[in-house]
């Protein structure tokens, strides 16, 4: 059995990203970051359970990549370039080919992004996994939710759906075939954060989130936040490729409430379109507008012929569903 | 049942703290610090499992002042001055009595240090805490492990053992009175993180830690980081009230190897003694010299005559305790 100091240091020593916002990394009391000069520091933090946001037994590498690509989602949906982060977890026993492989997949992707390991704690206890994630931004930059305005086109990122589908097969809801199920899960293990898009996003969107409990639940705290409403196409919609397979109802459900999306839903003026396309042609990052912001409160859905569609969704929460 | 976003705000919109330097609280994809022109800030996540570092079924208010207690105390070792937390936890139901209870320890230490909550998660898994906090210190003097040199006094802060001795008694290794384990109970339940005491060494002490793990075991860490021996007299160990009553052997045993003391040790040159009171004095806060840095490796134990005794000692690890 290996020490708690062995554990950290054996894993993660391989890490080599160095920021040089980061005075001070790993081994201290605390870490030390020296934001360059005015900067803000964005900061998020999000905790993924074992049973609740992955299966029990989920692969140690894949697990790895999306706890950290989560928290970078977040850096994204504000427009912040990542700077490092801090890696807490619990796990029952310390497994050597466990950590070997969750160590891998998350190191990857922070060296990725350039984001440093700048500490933590580990501890043992059922599998949880908390991540802290550090970004800089120039102040007045940031992409907040509370920043959309009425006319303001609503966007959003790549494809939705896909990681709800293969939920849906995991679960017994609908039947795919082995590709197809392993695709759309791909898209549920292995989400990609939309750091590059949401920089290139600073001065051109308003208001932005990132999409984790479903496309209209998470817009909804766009439109509370900013006091409007909103008024979405559900035609409009940017099913994945395995979902748009699918039946019609099935699209639009899974598109509207899906959940594990980690796309980006942001607004910007309509005389922003061309800038918009620009940003999501650089950030190499397929982008669908899917709707307005309006003065007048709550969401309405429509068709293609902006005809209002009546539809019974449900956010995503972690204490309500079973 | 409450939805997740009911439960965060409820509970925790009391909190009065504002701190200055954040631009951006709880309630977007990220929070936003704007540090104080040139400070760096200081970073440490701590992961508090039910069953492992407080037991099943703790009173919610004595857990919610810890779980923010041990983080602060890190920020106290570093020297760093307290702004702002991150909250991350999972609870097994929504439990009204139980957030009622855990906001309301947790806030008022969070008030009482000026430490704004700025964010977090919340889900539903076995019952852990994730906090990651943050504070502002000028580059330059942070108290860290690597910076102890050969001469220096160690000094350790408050008293130690009484937290391990509570243990000792939950788990009927010994027998105290009800009202000695209550008074020693204290200690395990409510450490005060020495913040006030960090702040003051800056500029007089050379390394510091927070003993969370017992003395020898954490003191290692300096050793090693600075590379470094020390020469420690066992006689001059400031025990805690409790266990100044019992066997000199177990208040040996205990101020060693303890656990959960959450006292600062640091080191500092013998011509700053008299800096080192009055700093103590300043923040109220007891301090008592223990020993010596030393240029020979190897942590060596002494009694008050400089006699070499032999003890067998084991610092706490999370792992290899069963």
């Amino acid at each position: 059995m290996l020490s708690e100091f062995d554990l950290i240091y054996q894993y993660f020593a391989s890490h080599r990203t160095t920021q040089k916002s980061v005075a001070l990394g790993v081994g201290d009391d605390c870490a030390l970051l020296q934001p360059a000069p005015g900067q803000q520091m964005a900061i998020s933090s999000d905790m993924l359970v074992e049973g609740r946001h992955f299966f029990a037994g989920e692969n140690p590498e894949r697990l790895g990549h999306k706890a950290l690509a989560v928290n970078l989602s977040d850096l994204a949906a504000m427009g912040a370039k990542p700077v490092g982060f801090t890696l807490a977890f619990s796990l029952p026993e310390a497994n050597a080919e466990w950590l070997a492989g969750f160590s891998k997949g998350l190191l990857r992707l922070a060296d990725r992004y350039q984001c440093q390991l700048i500490g933590g704690d580990t501890t043992k206890g059922p599998l949880n996994i908390c991540i802290t994630v550090f970004g800089e931004i120039p102040p007045g930059q940031a992409l907040r939710r509370d920043a959309a305005k009425a006319g303001d086109d609503i966007w959003v990122s790549g494809t939705l759906g896909d990681a709800r589908l293969a939920l849906a097969a995991y679960l017994g809801e609908i039947t795919l075939s082995d590709e197809l199920h392993e695709q759309a899960a791909n898209r549920m293990h292995l989400p990609e954060p939309r750091v590059t898009l949401g920089l290139a996003l600073r001065g051109i969107a308003h208001a932005a989130l990132d999409i984790s409990d479903g496309l209209c639940g998470d817009l909804g705290h766009i439109l509370k936040r900013s006091q409007l409403g909103a008024r979405l196409n559900c035609d409009a919609l940017p099913a994945g490729p395995v979902l748009r397979q699918q039946t019609p109802e099935l699209q639009r459900q899974f598109c509207l409430a899906g959940g594990d999306d980690y796309e980006l839903c942001f607004t910007a003026a309509p005389d922003h379109r061309a800038d918009v396309l620009r940003a999501a042609e650089l950030a190499q990052t397929p982008v669908t507008r899917i709707g307005t912001m309006t003065a007048s409160p709550g969401l309405v859905l429509t068709d293609a012929s902006d005809e209002v569609i009546e539809l019974a969704i449900t956010s995503f929460d972690h204490f309500r569903s079973p």
